[in-house]
């Protein structure tokens, strides 16, 4: 017996109309003999409007009362998509937080997931019933409503499956798969068959916001393969699995960039030991994420330059934080530019093979691209570029690593 | 210490800015020392938006479903109204019917309490924390949401008054209080300062829907003091109190009027043992409610006339039933009119006074109303005339009986 936990976005149950639709494929699945587990999101929207009631009820408020607020809305959607089961004739209900006792933290708005009783859910899916769970909430140790923080569902989804040990964690979404780039941008953008669970947080965290982290490192955690495919249509999805299941790796599985990038460079700085931390210390006590860093060899051994990037957002009290600490951080000037972007290149098949870096800043070159800052990880290859180069970087890189499609 | 249970109805939480006055209401109790608990409807307009949604996805849902699915209405503005509480630096947490462990038996929809968990409000209370309650829902004995029927946050109210052992229940609603009738036909109507359980549940059953029955009666077992007023200005409000509080008795409390009847006659019914039953049975297995029922008197010892009433909405149902048990009731002609109306006059001072039936059949005779059926019960004297007399006859009704306000 095949069991699937199958988690439905926003998007995929945005209306009545969605939800029956989304019923009809959960029958389809239960009719062909799988055991299914649903797991749901709030209608899209839904979740919006209630956040937005807590801000402006108060900016700053309490988020045990956020989270008992917010919880709604995968509470309703959870009904609907029980009741419509029924009226297809599929044996249904549903479940809250509370009722599977989903434990968590009591990190409130941003809980982790501590536990869970399977049982109840075990028997009911033996009896041929299907559990339809509220997603992105749990109960805290004190008792009270929890949420996992905005995506959730997908963790709510993968955790589930890890409990239930099911086969697979189908996450529907308005996107059909995980793309070799992404296809506004590139025409021949491929969809993925697979792609590794160590690929795929590579992808999200330099912005390909397909699945939550969370929910990635979990399933990597439990081996939970994950399918990603669309609500919409009936194409197969990319799978996102361990390694092992990958018998041979493409060298370069995506290409991808992140616009929301800013570059900081601080000339001449005093080249002595502590200077980094003096420079990054009150950046991280002032909540900035740092993710480039690059110091150039000193020339005249007591001075150097420090280039490093932040978040779009934070430019502005990134510079004011280094600009308060100057008597500390002796330097000449600072520098910043918001016109860059951060493409990457991702693959586990560079672990094993050379010159992929080494082909990227080729290619780059060729096209007359300057590369303001590299970085690498052991999976990943990212350089800064003038953002005004972003589509032809992009295209080009596709190109020279062979993932156009035919 | 006084503690006082505060219900404030859908109109009164409409929106953040009422909230935000009810929370100020509530702070200004809680500032003079009393021991404030809250109990909240949802938001006007959202029950009907969830209930439509369950409709709409099937006519005939699962009452479990549905109550998963309305719950969450009262859950919204319990949390939303903590914050507002918390803003304005009172103490405040919401509570859902599972945190509270309110009880109901498994009717979905129309549940009743079965026991509430008094502990950890008691505890919170005497901690000067002010507990919001979401009301209307509550946990059934299969450890899922119940809800209590529409307006059933009176009755959570009152409950957890009765739990508490408050001194007093506060109903705030868009009305300040109970008249003697219905001010948009006497203008001269005056607002009661006290009115009995037993004269409140009378008003409620012909037409005054100010609180829900059931929240009257249980208020009546547990002798809990109710009193309705508006969250719109702060005038004083009306008591709803047991007898032994009011020493005085008016003769007659109120005078309504329902407009929602329709009348039935049977002319020549074989008058013959088991007749009755033989009509209303019918009616009854179609689940139609009788009201008013009125057996002439034989004149020629083998057929009688028998007129009855049932509520607009049900006569053309009515009339179905009858006609399709023909066979069975054997009757000359079927006479039906939706055009009366029932007025009554209300009050239990007429328990030890004669005359008050007498009265209101002298002040109808007066202005020419002919009188078409009779009930009475040991608080009530109510009467069927034709709709069209409706205004007059309460006019009139209400200046014989002394209640015009001066």
């Amino acid at each position: 017996m095949t069991r699937v936990v199958k988690k439905f976005g926003g998007t995929s149950v945005a209306d009545l109309e969605r939800i029956r639709s989304v019923a009809a494929r959960v029958k389809h699945a239960h009719d062909a003999g799988e055991e299914v587990v649903v797991v749901v999101s709030a209608m899209a929207g839904v979740t919006n409007q209630l956040v937005d009631y807590c801000v402006k009820m108060a900016p700053l408020h309490d988020a045990r009362e956020y989270d008992t607020i917010v919880a709604t809305g995968e509470q309703v959607t959870a009904g609907l998509t029980a009741i419509a089961l029924q009226e297809l004739g599929v044996p249904a209900r549903s479940w809250l937080g509370w009722q599977i006792q989903l434990h968590t933290d009591s990190a409130h708005g941003k809980a982790r997931i501590s536990g869970i009783d399977r049982e109840a859910l075990d028997q009911r899916l033996r009896q041929g019933e299907v559990p339809v769970i509220a997603g992105f909430q749990g109960i805290g140790s004190d008792n009270r409503l929890t949420t996992l923080g905005r995506g959730g569902s997908d963790t709510t989804a993968v955790a589930i499956a890890a409990a239930l040990q099911a086969d697979r964690c189908d996450i529907y979404t308005d996107v059909d798969g995980v793309y070799t780039t992404d296809p506004r941008i590139v025409s021949r953008a491929r969809k993925l068959e697979k792609i590794t669970f160590e690929e795929m947080l590579e992808m999200a965290s330099v912005g390909a916001k397909v699945l939550q982290t969370r929910a990635v490192e979990l399933a990597m955690k439990y081996g939970v393969r994950m399918q990603v495919l669309s609500s919409f249509d009936d194409s197969p999805g990319t799978f996102v699995v361990g390694e092992d299941e990958i018998l041979e790796h493409e060298l370069v599985s995506g290409v991808t960039y992140s616009r929301d990038e800013a570059k900081i460079t601080l000339l001449r700085v005093a080249d002595r030991p502590g200077i980094a931390a003096g420079i990054f210390g009150p950046l991280a006590d002032a909540s900035i994420n740092v993710d480039m860093i690059v110091q150039n060899i000193s020339a005249e051994g007591d001075t150097t330059d420090i280039t490093f990037t932040v978040s779009k957002s934070d430019l502005e009290r990134a510079r004011a934080v280094i600009e308060a600490s100057r008597e500390t951080i002796t330097y000449a000037r600072l520098l910043s530019d918001p016109n860059v972007v951060k493409v990457s290149v991702i693959g586990v098949g560079m672990r094993s093979h050379a010159g992929i870096a080494s082909k990227m800043f080729h290619t780059l070159a060729e096209k007359g691209i300057n590369i303001q800052v590299i970085s690498t990880s052991e999976i990943k290859v990212s350089v800064l570029i003038d953002e005004a180069y972003t589509e032809l970087a992009v295209r080009a890189l596709h190109t020279a690593y062979r993932l156009d499609a035919h």
